[in-house]
């Protein structure tokens, strides 16, 4: 087999009230990452705003926008300009009243090539997705690009297996997380390790399970959305694991920076060769993972 | 909800050449385990015989046993004198020519309850067990007991999140594995502490996205089944993770001895509550989960 590698570069940034400095920031981290050699370019999640999910408030959906639309017209500027393909987090406006959380892809001739919609929407406190988003209705999707095969999925999809497999069974090498998640401050002391470990231990479940590379893509900073709340403190700590699980490399938990990472299609092979889960899965007998719950069975 | 709680004992031990020795030793320690108020106790993956798996040898089918038999009987007196629960792990003969590698559900009273046959059958150098055991044709399996909801898969296993998820769906609240796993002496040096690690976080992986407890029963000690051959170094470490993957109990890499935790039905629902992954699982788009690759979608 070809031994194809290519290189990711993650940007941990944090965000701004104003979408159009976020949009600028965004450009000139990828910029940055491009001159470092980074291959495929991946934002966090709705990159443009703060985190607006915090309440549940109509004039927010003024955030959204069209694809293609303004951020994918001056990503792709960029994405050529640079010959990389780039990860692009949006707030999808497709129809007035259906919004999704999405992530388009942009090739590296400035394209839009790919769109992914976030299939598993959270709603807990402070994190009111279920008010915004609708749940994605195009599956979950790999994407063929100039330098290898990529996967998409967003923030809450990485708590579940099932998201991360069918990903993978399409070619994904790679399986990009872009995402928002932090501390409620009042909760960290008691709850804020086990809740960190384990989000780095599923995502690196994932990676072991399916013989993927995973990179997960965090902001950074303390957002509050209601004066006087303690808002969330994102929690950074952006990474890219291998596909044993091993932590290739990890950034802070509170500054902007770009985190790189080679992909190698032959470590791939070579993992699924010595640990070969996908040759021994038992594929008739999973229907039950189609049911919400097997009640006395 | 009523605060359910039950304590699992694990028989970590290492096993001799001789069958009948081992079934003695196994007697000892749920003696052991049930003074120290275990309820719910599991042995190790094939716990009668060294992991005769190591070679391709049809002499070996001589240790196959049936369901009922001598195993089931003497274990079954010491359930029922101790009031516990065991899980025994066997390699059952079921006809000539159909041989499968399982686990039995004792009931406290030495009835056998329960019956799961390993669904994913593993074949690497040093453990050909392809040749010996016929995949499970049972499925995923959840059993109640007197104590709590317990789900029985066998090593193997214990990589498919697939076989996790549906054995939590049917209501389990402790995922039992177990394990005969070991390193090859001659690569422990290079890849040793990736491939432990990758068992520990895969499993712990399980737990977070299902928020059941995990609990995982391995061997120690060397076992060569070749005469000079480097053989199998269990690694032990045998291990309970509660149902946000945190490391409630681990033991040693080399000692024989009992792990004991409690498993509290109201710690998995509040996991839960906190985490609710399950009530956001997209069941109308798992369906590629039963393709064995999901070429060019």
């Amino acid at each position: 087999m070809k031994n194809k590698k290519f290189v990711v570069g993650l940007v941990q940034m944090s965000m701004g009230k104003n979408p159009n400095d976020n949009l600028k920031k965004a450009v000139s981290w990828i910029d940055k990452a491009s001159k470092k050699r980074a291959d495929v370019i991946c934002l966090p999640e709705l990159f443009r705003s703060q985190y607006f999910c915090q309440v549940e408030d109509i004039k927010n959906f003024e955030l959204a926008e069209t694809i293609p639309g303004e951020t994918t017209e001056v990503i792709g500027k960029t994405a050529k300009k640079n010959g990389v393909v780039v990860i692009v987090p949006l707030f999808e406006k497709r129809a007035a009243g259906v919004y999704h959380n999405s992530s388009v892809i942009i090739d590296d001739k400035g394209k839009i090539t790919g769109l992914y919609r976030k299939m598993h929407i959270p709603d807990d406190p402070a994190y009111y997705e279920k008010f915004y988003f609708t749940p994605g209705d195009l599956g979950f999707k790999s994407f063929k690009t100039r330098f290898g095969n990529i996967g998409t999925l967003i923030c809450w999809d990485q708590w579940y297996p099932e998201g991360a497999r069918i990903t993978a069974l399409q070619g994904a090498e790679v399986l990009f997380y872009p995402t928002a998640i932090g501390w409620h401050p009042h909760e960290k002391k008691e709850h804020g390790k086990a809740q960190f470990e384990s989000w780095m231990t599923v995502q690196r479940g994932h990676a072991i399970a399916n013989g993927v590379y995973v990179a997960a893509v965090n902001r950074v900073g303390t957002e509050k959305q209601i004066k006087d709340s303690a808002g969330i403190q994102f929690w950074g700590s952006s990474f890219i694991a291998d596909p044993q699980g091993v932590i290739l490399a990890q950034a802070s938990v509170d500054k902007e920076e770009i985190l790189l990472a080679e992909i190698n299609s032959s470590r791939v092979e070579y993992i699924r060769q010595n640990w070969p889960f996908l040759r021994d899965r038992r594929v008739d007998a999973y229907s039950g993972i189609e049911e919400r719950f097997l009640d006395g069975k």
